[in-house]
């Protein structure tokens, strides 16, 4: 799998390629498109035992080199997760296509009749670990949206990607759009990585998703645009003028529905005017949701919590002090940092200071305070009286999503199809010249 | 002006101060913000003489160091330069506050309610050469649109830059507003470049204004986010369902109305079916306009072009090969390339292939092409029967513009205020949890 000698010319000739196919997928209709996905569905279906044996040889390979089993998880296709692959397929196919919508059309004072009309990007570059439905997934959507795309899957699942690229090819060609819209690179080498980056005049953005390392080291590297996620330490904010019960409700939920997600919160701040009254019910209730949980607090927090003397509700055994590492960090897991904040300026500060402009919640029932941090907080989603375990792309209606961007530049938030494509200019005249 | 002797140190400060100020300048009031242009104005209209003063130190050093006379042009501030970069100053500050508009906000069936809000990019890094009006122009747009800003302007406006700065930051000060909003760096040592473009920390987006050669450079070795327009090798595509008169009219404005900017025609494509009745009146009527214009072109248009035998219409001494070159060519000079293509597919792959990605144009009264052509042709601005030098951000409508992106990531074409702003999404909740 790894005989490519001369990474240099493979990398330019699938960077050519893609440019090249990309001009088709721009301008391909939406009946088209459509139709690609539904081949490429039933090309996937046909060859479903093929690409759940090659992800055997991926996950037996896996065993031999000691991946650890969270990866292993990541990494296996089962029966079931085959299915729900191919239902996220069906789900892009249902998606509204994003390409040729125009809007803004109006006169100019020249006579120029000017508005804006979405285009794709062109061609993306994507970097992944070791989820192989990633390529399938990333593939419908730069289908769909019509650019093309060139994958760059984590070595661990190479025989698994390189199975359903096959498989994406076949139906790409059975409608005739060209097979190139779609590479999975044919290398492990990381060397094809550092080129994929930086080959400006082939690809015009660049989406890696994966660890924190392998992300900063991207954005470190990579002289093309990268959309990125970066990390997700969210904050839900208790303002003094808060509602109890909506407080407990949300936190709770904010922390205890599911560890592993970037819209978790990870750190609880309070205002000290309610310090005294709320933060004992709230942490006893997260603690109440799971018995696991430690709580990592700040000084006035642990003085607050290490108090409550009734043996039942007795936090003592999921208290440690925070240190300044807490503030910064993304657990996944279940730990919450606490912290009781002077008031609303301070919470502000912490989270724009701490924070990795995620997702931020105030909870609060005064409208001055509402309006204040959904101004100021700079993440990209800011939410009144909700839990941040809304921010993804389904909840916000986008249909499937390429990534979460905790970037400003060009796709903020939840990416979905309207992230991977542009606006470009049309002016309709009827003869106009300038003056 | 070259003390500095440590520059990382200087410029990490610079990017440190530059971040600070921008979470003050992201939550200032239109009225702040306004005022300060107001206070930016009175600074720069009491300081006048002392800037016209700093200015001639400028030119008279170009002028020792043989700079050439484009660039001493650029360079000069007079009274009638002076009054009209204060006249746009005015403009920006009349310009609507992009900053809070919020948008599209719909209930989702979670019962949250949510939307976009428009927010600054954060801190912006520009780079530029010759022209000191650009650093009142740039800081003026930043600041409008609640955004800090690192200028580096060229070294042979050094002078007049740190002049303007200097009212910059009385105005900023005068209405509380921290005055590191808009930094020039003190220091024309070529280190500094290097390090604001790849200090992703702290800058949050790379703006180059200047030549090919310093953007192509920028490009390659920023981290962070550029937006830039690198040339405007703009087409006129004459259809072969062209109306000839407006042909006519259209092709003398695009061509000859100014050389200079980058909306100006460079190449001239005509449909083989009407090249022997359209090519001849249309060259005609630009030599008319300009005589000193050259025309590069194919070897189809010699022939047609070299055979106007007539003596007084005759093109003779206007007309030269074209080469592969010409194609791909900005000239900003009375120069234009002319090429017979055979269809529309060829002017459009053509154009796709050679163009930068600017600005496009087609005659035409035929529907199907028009379609055709604004879907195919993929550049930040596409027309029809308009004249490309429409393409800027006055007729646009978009006030003032801090560039003209050829880029597809984030901003496309002319660059406004809305160019210097990101959305984020907004939640209003009423203590929603995810089930």
């Amino acid at each position: 799998m790894n005989t490519i000698i001369d990474i240099t010319a493979y990398m330019l000739e699938v960077g050519k390629n893609a440019r090249t196919a990309s001009r088709t997928l721009a301008s391909a209709t939406t009946k088209q498109k459509n139709s690609a996905l539904m081949a490429i569905y039933q090309a996937l279906l046909a060859d479903k035992e093929a690409i759940l044996a090659e992800n055997s040889k991926d996950m037996e390979n896996g065993r031999t080199n000691n991946l650890d089993n969270a990866l292993l998880d990541r990494l296996e296709l089962t029966e079931s997760s085959f299915d729900s692959m191919l239902q996220g397929l069906k789900d892009v196919q249902a998606l509204p296509d994003p390409v040729g919508e125009m809007s803004d059309i109006t006169y100019r004072p020249s006579g120029i009749q000017l508005g804006k009309m979405r285009v794709p990007l062109g061609v993306i570059g994507m970097i992944y670990e070791s989820r192989p439905n990633v390529t399938l997934e990333a593939g419908s959507l730069a289908l769909k949206s019509g650019n093309a795309i060139i994958l760059r899957g984590g070595k661990e699942a190479f025989y698994s990607n390189q199975a359903i690229a096959k498989c994406i090819h076949k139906g790409l060609q059975e409608v005739g759009l060209p097979a190139n819209a779609v590479q999975v690179i044919a290398t492990t080498d990381r060397q094809a990585v550092g080129k994929l980056i930086t080959m400006n005049k082939f690809v015009d953005v660049i989406i890696p998703r994966g660890g924190k390392g392998l992300i900063e080291r991207i954005t470190n590297e990579a002289t093309i645009p990268v959309i990125k996620h970066l990390d997700g330490n969210c904050h839900t904010y208790i303002d003094k003028f808060a509602d109890l019960e909506m407080a407990i409700n949300i936190a709770v939920n904010a922390k205890t529905q599911r560890y592993g997600t970037c819209n978790t919160m990870e750190t609880l701040l309070v205002d000290n005017a309610v310090a005294e009254t709320m933060l004992v019910p709230i942490c006893q209730a997260i603690v109440q949701a799971d018995n696991s949980m430690q709580l990592r607090v700040c000084e006035q927090s642990m003085t607050i919590l290490a108090n409550v003397d009734n043996f039942k509700d007795s936090l003592q055994g999921h208290l440690t002090q925070a240190n300044a590492e807490d503030w910064a960090t993304e657990y996944l897991a279940p730990i919450l940092a606490v912290k009781v904040v002077e008031n609303i300026d301070s919470a502000i500060a912490h989270i724009n200071k701490y924070g990795s402009q995620h997702t931020d919640v105030i909870i609060t029932n005064n409208y001055q305070h509402s309006q204040q941090f959904i101004r100021e907080v700079d993440s990209s989603s800011v939410m009144i009286n909700a839990s941040s375990r809304f921010a993804d792309g389904f909840e916000y209606g986008l249909g499937a999503e390429i990534g979460i961007s905790t970037d400003k530049i060009h796709a903020r938030g939840p990416v979905g199809l309207e992230g991977l494509t542009s606006q470009k200019w049309v002016v309709f005249g009827h003869g106009e010249v300038r003056g």
